[in-house]
Parts: C-alpha cells; structure tokens; sequence
C-alpha cells in the first residue's frame, strides 16, 4: 500500500498530532475498541491492539446522511419482499447454481427446508446498506450511491458506535478552545458540524430480543439466543457486546464455534433446536449468525449438515437461509431494474426514491454487459465484482479486461460489473497501524435496519412485518489511493461523520 | 515463582477451565480489563493484555466483609485527623527526616507551603485500607486485620469494579445450572454465597466532582481537574475511567505527566494553580495524584519544585503532601498504640473497634523492637517493611535477622516490623500469565473512603468534614507461597469475594 504520503501542508501539526494518537489509543483500550491477537492467543492470555481509527471525523454531507437513514426502512422492506418469493430468487440467482458454489449449497438447503416442511415462518433480519457520496457529473452536484447491501452476519455496528463515543469525546475535549474564544454557540455548531449519536448496540440487541421473545418453546428447557461463530475470531470486539447486552435482557445468549455445532446441537422430532453445554440443555429461540458466510464453511459436508440443522429447526434464524441468499450482488444488480421492483410490489415513488442511489449494474453474462466491457473507453470507470458475500475480491478498471480474456464463458455468471463510483475529493487524518495519514480519502456510510416478519409459508410473500427499526450506522474511511474498503485488514479504518452543511463541507473539521 | 504446581485434585476440570478462560479473556477485552504494553508502544498502535484475574471468585467471610465496609468510616475519619495534625505528625516522621529522603522532600514542602500561607484548607482523600483475614490462634476464630492504610494515589478501584462485573457475569451463565437442577432459590444462595455489587468508578468520580464543586475560581479560565501521571504508565486503565466519568459529569479534566507539569503550569499572584494545553487555559480546580509516589519522582530539584508548586496553590489536592504524609508504616505503627488515638480524640469504643484489627507493629528504631527481633524464637511469624508508599520490598521472617546485622543503626527508623498476618487456609483457581494456578491462595481486601474536609488553618485540627463515604471495595488474590501481592507485577490476581456465611467458608464456590 503507498496511499500517498508525504503531503505538503499537514492537516494537523505534529504537536497535537501525538496528544491525539495517546488520546485515541487509551480510549480504545478502556472501551474494548480492539482487535484480538489470536495468533498468538495462550491458554491465559492474548494480546490485542487498538483498531485502525480516524484521528479526526471526516466531513459528510448531513442532508445525505439524513436522507440514508431515512431510506433503510424502504431498503429494509425491499429486501424482506425479496427474500419472501422464492420464485424470484430462483430467476435471479439459477445462473449461479453450479455445483460446489456456495449459493448452490444455499440453495439446495432451503430446496430440502422446503420440502421436509417450513415449521418457523418468523423471520429477523439485521441489514446493513453501505453508500459512498458519488459525482453525478463534473461539477456536478454530489449524490448518495448504494455500494452493496448486506443481509447477514454484519459486522461493524459495535466498532462504530465506539468510534462515534471516541470522536465526541475528542469534540469535547477540543469545544473548549470554543468556550475560551467566546464564540456564540450557533457559529461553533455552523463552522465545525456536528457528530450523530449511535446506539447500534442497544438497537441490534433490543432486536433480537423481539426475536427471542416471539418464539415459542416447545419443551421445558430454558431458552436461549444461540450465535454460530467463526472459530479464532480476531473481531470479537464486534460480537460480545451484543451477547452480554442480551444477558443484562436476561436472555442467555451462547457462542457455538461453527465446527461444533453439529455436535452440541440435536432436533427433537418437532423441530425444536436443543443446544447444550456442558450439563445444561437450552432449546435455542433464535439462531443469530456471526458464522457461515464464507464458502470454506460449506466446502465440506459437515458444514452444509450444520446449516442444514439450523434452518430445518424451529428456531428463529436472523437471517434464514432464503434471506441470505439475497445478500450475493446479482440479486442487487437485479433489484437496480424497475421491472424488478415493480414485480415486489415497491410503488413508483419509491422505487424512484431507490432508483436515485443506484449505480449501473449488470451480470456480466448479460449479453449487453461483454459489448460494453469491450467497447467502453471508459472501462476504468466500471468495477468487476463477484458474487460473494461482504466486499472484496473485486477487479477494478483496467484490469477487467485482461481477466474477462481468462475467464471461461460458464463463469460470467459468477461476476457482476457495477459502475465505478466516484467520490468527492475530502480530507482527512487516520491512524493506521504502520503510519499515520493525512491525506486525500474516501468514505463509506453503512446504515443498519433491523427487523422481524413473518412468511407467507402456503404461498410467496410476506405476512405480516412485526417489527422494523433503522438502527444506525457504521462509517470507515480509507486513504483515497486504496481499493479495498476493509478496516481489520488495515486499509481502513472506522470513523465517524462530521455532518456539514452544503456550503461548508471541505476544510472546516480541525 | 513456584506456586506449589501439580495440585492432586484440581477445583475446576479441563474442559470447563478452558471454556471459562476463553469467556474471561474475551471479556476482559471488550471491558478494558487490559495492561498496557507501553515498552512495546508506538506512535499509532500498542498492543495490551488481559490482567491477571481469578477464575472463581474466591470465598470471603460475609461478616467480616461486612465489618471492613462499616470500619471505612472510621478509619478515613483517623486519618483525617491524624492528616491535620502536622505537631502529632512531625513527631512520628521527624526520625524519617534525613537528607535525600521522599519523608523529608514532602516535609519540606509542607514546611515551605505553612511559611508561605496556607490559601487552601479543604482537602480531598481517598484512602484505602487494606485487610487480610488471621487466625488469632490456632483453631482459633478468623479476624479482620489491616495490612496497611494507603492515602494517595490508590490503585485498583476501576480493575476492582471490572473484577467484580466479570464473576457476576460468570456467574449468572452458571446459575442457569441451578435453575435447572430446580433447587429453591434460598439454598442455592446459602450454597453458592452471593458477590457484593461495586460501583467504585460512580462513587470515586463523585467524590471528585465534589471537591471540583467546591472549589472557587478566581480567574475567568475554565477550570479542570488536573491528574498529574506517571509517563509510559501500563496501568492507564485503571486511571482513565475516572477520567472520562469527569468530563461525562462535564468537568474537563487532564492528565499531565509528572515532568511535564512544571512547563505546563503557572501559579498567578494569587496562587490559583494555571494549566496550559496547546491555546487553553485552564484554572485547576483539584490536583488528583496519580503519581508523586515514587522516590524517583522526587530525586531531582524540578520532582520537588513540582509538588511544591502544586502544594502552593489555590487547588485542591486530593490529597495534599500532609495527607500523603499519612501513608508512610511508621503512622501505622504509632496509631496502633492507644495513646495516639487518645491523642487524636478517637473515642473509647472506637479506638476498640479499630485495635482489633491492629496486628503488633514497631519501629526498629524502639528499643524494645530489636530485641524482640534477636529474642524471639518464632521471627517466621514478623516482616520488616520500610517506610515506602504501598507495599513491596519486606523482609521476610527467617530474613530478618540477617538483614539487620548489615543495616546502620542510623536507618532503623526507616523500618515498621510487623507481625505477620496468618491467613485461614482457601482454595481458588487463578488466571496468571503463564499458568493457571489452581491451589491454596491469600486474598487481601481493600476498603475506599472518599472525604472532603476542612482543616483549621489557624490551628491544629479538623474544622469541617464536608463529605465522607466508603466507596467500595478491591479484592487481590495471590497463591499461598508468593510473598508479595502485585497483580501488575505478575504475582497475584485481581478478584471478588464470593461471600459465604461463617460454616459454608471452604469447597463451596465450584
């Protein structure tokens, strides 16, 4: 990585620079903002270290913020409707199907779901939408584009309300030197915007316990939440706080590394998922996933038998199988065509209001999507994605070309080609584990939506929405000249926005 | 360290050992339960680790924890008023009072301060007294006994709460256990004893607050708390809470480290006490040490002009160098004699209520003391400690004579000789560094006072205690055969105290 250092004019002096860095550190190891060091995990003890962290809040335009959070409960709604009509899903996800895909495992796990018999039509859901602010055209005024949507194990939510509880700490700590110049407080609140609270934790955590409250047991054991996880975890930081806020619910809430899952759980024959644990049985209310989203976990039959275990069971599963599914880019590539959102019911309006932050997509088998790649002058502007789960593996730009020439016919169908988005130039500082950079970046807002709906098992569609709730938001900004947007593996780094008014975007946050 | 490894019957089995570390290390990250590695830190990221903490919490005597928290009250008012009686103090220290030493640096000051004037007379204390359990004789009843009073810079408060929360948090997973097993409530409470709440962290800051609330500004600066520090301190976890729960109570509050304090503070003519951070200036309001402990601190003339300039000003100190001068063993000694506590107008049955937990102790500089020490046949059963802040650096029983025979005549003040503390035989199993030690341990338990009072500058003695209340409590646990207890040292544990009724003391807390 060389994200362009050396900058000329630094944005903050080398002085304050440092009483920052001591600052942000020691605020991250007293509030657990960390990654765990499992590599070099002993039986009793581990190191860790502070996640990568704005140094500053990089500005955001608020009226776009605004309008993202306002735009979760259509997004919310669209992708519980898409998840609700398996037909739908089928046309739009049958290319994929290729024996050892992982959305082949997917699928033919909710294909023998289906035909054993759906005993749990309740549904819950955590969906987190991630935008960039995009330049409609040279000069032109800036808008807020979808990057992806994520509809399982998001991460991220806790992480960001403590960089949001660090930068309002840093702000007023820094409000004083407004106090001492005797500035009115409406031309401090003008000139240096002002930083949105963030209540994921209590938000998610007040979801899954809906969740949990709405299941019905069917045995006499205690119930409990049960959280699949990826074995050696370094982002733990992430998930606990979300298990010990559903204790201090009352609701006993247990990790289960997902290679064990199959031999601390059992059906009973109506279904209901017994999880034990040393002498004690729960049988598990709701299924909250933080495992299972990479293709490793179904590369063997063991791991499709643990999915298949889960999503046969009466548990409630945040989210199913059939809502996961919806997660891979060829379904939002899809759901970017209004014919597809007319199909779900969306109405016009606000399938404008969705139209207006999508960026053009295609499924690289489309026989359209080849032409262009080939024909455009502008490939740079286009990016090549596959169809996984989170962001990632993608092929920027010049580089598409190049790969397409290699790729076999059959696999087109595994890409989606998505118009680059192209950000307005914003500064900004971050502490990144090697280095400290100043320097032009690129920021991403998440917006995080919850909720809880019931099926329509005899026929597709949704029954009943019992719950839906915006949550909050994540932030993570990166160095400008970086592609990847990915803060543990350090080319990002969680923030928070500072919200601007139009007119005062640039410059105005030290 | 040889803990006496290899125990025949472990209290805990494997498996549930490891699930219980793996529950306790995540915890402990995500709740800054963390040390620092400051020789490892660099400018943008530092790694840290988990402290050292017991697995299960260890038994403790219910009414004898009882005893200890209702005692605080009278041991905080004891050194209120031995603090404010520098004629009573002189004559206990003035055999400490020689050349080079912190005694006679902070006597000096204090001497310096009193010819200059006086301009603050309220002071602020948090104090903590600490005890182990004895056995008065063989077979003989478990009683309370002081191991040492500390007035200034105490640690441990915020671990202590952490401590606290973790065993709650274990315990309410295992209690499900008992839920199970359908036992009544009542008896799983007699069976399991019970953890004492500690809300350290709310009842310290408001005794800071409370003294920031009490200081009168007499410049138009803001005022702040200032924490003068230790540089390159691994223990920032225990401090920063308060730090943070000040500026949540909206008092702006700074740490500054000990060498820097001269260049960042000014005193006005009127001694109000200025700080300077970049283009702010602050009045300060309370000086709260957290350090200008340490003998090192002190051996350089800026170590004394910075405590002087400090002692001189309008702030209040928590606590001031006559409190500080309180902490010293010899005090110890000299109020568990019942002239002095005559002296310093304890009643009667006060002063009974405090010697029983009074262990003998001397200085070697009595005349009676060092025959004692030649004469008796049982030196297994004394330590020798020296007049140094907090604890470390005893002599040992067996040791003892030894060391005196190649000590000065001149430094026999410079020694308490104490006898040793013969704690009841516990079992607990603890998460050290390197190993779990599961085995006989010695638990130690602190008590907190908070206080702000007024002394009688005109005359010796207290003129007005404006605020006392016992804080909480910390709890240390080491294994039997360690001598010292430093838990960021490596050797003991932070802990809670399982509290169990006087015939359910042992075996019961699996």
């Amino acid at each position: 990585m060389n994200p362009g250092l050396g900058m000329e004019e630094p944005i903050v002096d080398s002085e304050r620079l440092d009483h920052l860095l001591s600052q942000i550190k020691d605020y991250q190891i007293t509030h657990g903002f960390l990654l765990k060091g499992v590599r070099l995990e002993q039986r009793t003890t581990v190191p860790c270290r502070p996640v990568n962290v704005s140094i500053l809040p990089t500005p955001f335009p608020r009226d776009l913020f605004e309008d993202a959070m306002d735009l979760q409960d259509l997004y919310t709604d669209l992708y519980i409707r898409a998840s609700s009509d398996p037909e739908w899903l089928y046309a739009v996800l049958d290319p994929l199907l290729k024996p050892g895909s992982v959305v082949k495992a997917l699928w033919d796990i909710w294909i023998q779901v289906q035909q054993t018999g759906v005993v749990q039509d309740v549904v819950c859901g955590i969906f987190r939408s991630d935008y960039m602010l995009h330049h409609t055209s040279r000069n032109g005024p800036v808008a807020l584009k979808q990057v992806e949507m994520n509809t399982l194990c998001i991460a991220g939510a806790c992480h960001a309300e403590r960089a949001s509880d660090l930068h309002s700490h840093l702000k007023r700590m820094k409000d004083l030197a407004s106090i001492r110049q005797q500035r009115p407080a409406s031309q401090v609140r003008q000139d240096e915007g002002s930083l949105p609270l963030n209540d994921n934790m209590l938000t998610l955590i007040s979801a899954l316990k809906a969740a949990h409250d709405t299941y019905t047991p069917s045995t006499p054991h205690p119930t409990c939440v049960l959280m699949p996880v990826q074995p050696t975890n370094f982002n733990i930081a992430d998930e606990r706080p979300l298990e010990y806020g559903l204790w201090d619910e009352s609701i006993p809430c247990y990790r289960c590394d997902w290679p064990d899952i199959i031999s601390q759980t059992t059906l009973t024959p109506d279904r209901s998922l017994l999880f034990q644990r040393f002498d004690l049985t729960f049988e598990v209310s709701l299924v909250y996933y933080r495992a299972g989203y990479e293709a490793h976990e179904y590369a063997t039959p063991s791991g499709i038998s643990t999915r298949l275990r889960l999503e046969l069971s009466r548990a409630i599963k945040c989210p199913d199988v059939l809502t996961h599914l919806t997660t891979f880019k060829s379904v939002q590539a899809a759901l970017t065509h209004h014919s597809a959102l007319a199909y779900l019911n969306i109405s016009p309006d606000d399938q404008a209001r969705l139209a207006e932050t999508f960026m053009p997509m295609f499924s690289l088998a489309d026989p359209g999507c080849l032409k262009l790649v080939q024909n455009t002058p502008e490939i740079g502007d286009w990016i090549l994605k596959p169809n996984l789960e989170g962001g990632g593996h993608n092929i920027h730009g010049p580089s598409i070309p190049a790969f397409i020439s290699n790729l076999p016919q059959s696999s087109y169908a595994d890409y989606t080609l998505m118009q680059r988005i192209r950000p307005p130039e914003q500064k900004s500082v971050l502490m990144l584990p090697d280095q400290v950079y100043q320097g032009p970046v690129i920021s991403e807002l998440g917006v995080i939506g919850t909720c809880l709906w019931r099926r329509n098992a005899e026929e597709k569609g949704v029954r009943e929405v019992l719950r839906k709730e915006t949550a909050g938001w994540t932030f993570k900004t990166k160095p400008a000249g970086v592609d990847e947007m990915s803060v543990v593996k350090g080319y990002g780094c969680f923030d928070c926005p500072l919200l601007v008014e139009k007119d005062g975007a640039a410059g105005s946050h030290v």
